[in-house]
C-alpha cells in the first residue's frame, strides 16, 4: 500500500540563523554561485533526505554552515507558493536559530558566507526576504512573552548586556529600572558571584541563565 | 533546469477545525473507512495538488468538510517525522481554523464527520493527537496576546458570552471586572445599541467586533 503524491515537490529546510554581531541583529547568508539567482545571497538550506526528520535536516544545515550544534532552533513556517523556485515545486520548511555571539565560528568574510544586519540585507534570492521577515516577527513576539533572549547570551553576562540585546532586537531603548523588575519577576537568572570590570563604570555583577537550554513561555 | 527531490514525499494539508460546541472547545473529525487505521478518527485533510498553494489546499479541505469559507485559518506547523504514515513519506502541513458556532453547517452526527470535545478525543490515526495538542497550545497562547477569541463569536454577542468563550478555552473562571477592563483596553468592540433579553437576567448589551476579519496582536 503506497500513497501517490499528487505533486512531485522537493522539500528543503532553510534556516534563518540570527546572532547579535557588532551590536546588531544579524543574519547569516550564503552567496549563490549557480543559477537561478547566481550572485545573489540566500538563506543556508538543504534538501530533505530520504528518511530524515525535518528537525534533523535543519540541524544538519546549521552544523554544516556554522559548525555549531546545540543552539536554539525552532520551526517557523512552511513556504510553498507555486513558482517560488523557478526550477520546480519546492516547499521550504523554514526554521530559525539563535546563536550566542561568543560561539560564532563564522565571523564574516568567510568564502561565500557572511553576516548581514537584518535591517540592511542585500537583495535575496527566492522568497527569502519574506522568510527573514517572518523569523524576525516571531523573535520579536517571543521576546515579549518568553525568556528567548537568553539564547543570545554567553555563559556569563551583565544585566546591561542583556538589556542591550533586547534593545537591539526591539530597536528601541528600554527603561533600566522597569527592565530589571521584569527580569526579576521571571526568576530566570542567578548571580555567579563574579564581577565584570572591563568597562569604564564600576564592576558589574555577572549572571548566568538558571536553565540555559530552556526557553520558558511567560504566562 | 530542474530540481531533483531527494525524497518522494507526498504533502498534505490537515486542518484542526475548532468551534465552541455545546459550551466546549471542540474539534471536527472524520472517521476513516480505509486502511491504514480504518475505523479510527482523524483530522480532515487532503493532498496538495500540482500548482496549488498550501493555504489554498487548507481552504479547500475546510470548504469540502464544512461548507464554510472566509473563517480564520492559520498555518500551524509541519509534521514530517519519517514513519508517521505507514504508506510512505507524507509531510503534513497542519493548519487550524476557528469556526463561529452560529455558522456551523456540520452540527455533528453527519455521516463520517463529527465534533468531539478537545479534552475527550477518541484515539486518533497517525500523529493527529499531537497535531491537535499543538493547535490548542497555539490557540491558548494567542488568546493571551491577541483578539483571536472574537473569531468564535457570532455577529452580535454579549460580553458574558465572550467571557464564556475565553473560559471554555482556558479551562478556568475569569474575574468579570478584570475581563471587562482588559477588553476595554483592547478597543476592539462596538456597542450595537441593541440588547439581548433571552436570559433570566436583565437584558444585556449586544456588541460586535470593530474589524470582524482581523486578528490583532496585543503588544
Amino acid at each position: 500500500m503506497q500513497i501517490a503524491p499528487r505533486t512531485n515537490a522537493a522539500v528543503s529546510a532553510d534556516v534563518v540563523i540570527f546572532t547579535i554581531y557588532e551590536g546588531r541583529l544579524s543574519v547569516l547568508l550564503v552567496r549563490r554561485v549557480t543559477a537561478p539567482y547566481a550572485g545573489l545571497w540566500c538563506l543556508p538550506g538543504g534538501l530533505l533526505d530520504e528518511g530524515e526528520a525535518l528537525d534533523d535536516c535543519a540541524q544538519r544545515v546549521l552544523l554544516e554552515k556554522t559548525g555549531i550544534q546545540g543552539v536554539y532552533l525552532e520551526q517557523l513556517y512552511t513556504f510553498g507558493q507555486p513558482g517560488r523556485d523557478p526550477r520546480g515545486r519546492v516547499l521550504s520548511v523554514a526554521y530559525y536559530a539563535l546563536v550566542p555571539y561568543d560561539r560564532l565560528h563564522v565571523r564574516g568574510g568567510v568564502e561565500r558566507l557572511d553576516w548581514f544586519p537584518e535591517d540592511e540585507l542585500p537583495p535575496l534570492a527566492f522568497d527569502h526576504r519574506q522568510i527573514v521577515g517572518a523569523a524576525r516577527r516571531r523573535l520579536v513576539g517571543k521576546l515579549e512573552y518568553s525568556t528567548i533572549a537568553l539564547q543570545f547570551m554567553p555563559e556569563e553576562f551583565t544585566l546591561s548586556s542583556l538589556q542591550g540585546v533586547y534593545e537591539t532586537i526591539l530597536g528601541e531603548r528600554l527603561d533600566k529600572r522597569n527592565f530589571r523588575k521584569r527580569l526579576q519577576a521571571l526568576n530566570c537568572l542567578e548571580d555567579t558571584g563574579k564581577r565584570y570590570s572591563g568597562g569604564k563604570h564600576r564592576p558589574a555583577r555577572l549572571y548566568r541563565a538558571k536553565s540555559p537550554g530552556e526557553v520558558r513561555i511567560i504566562k
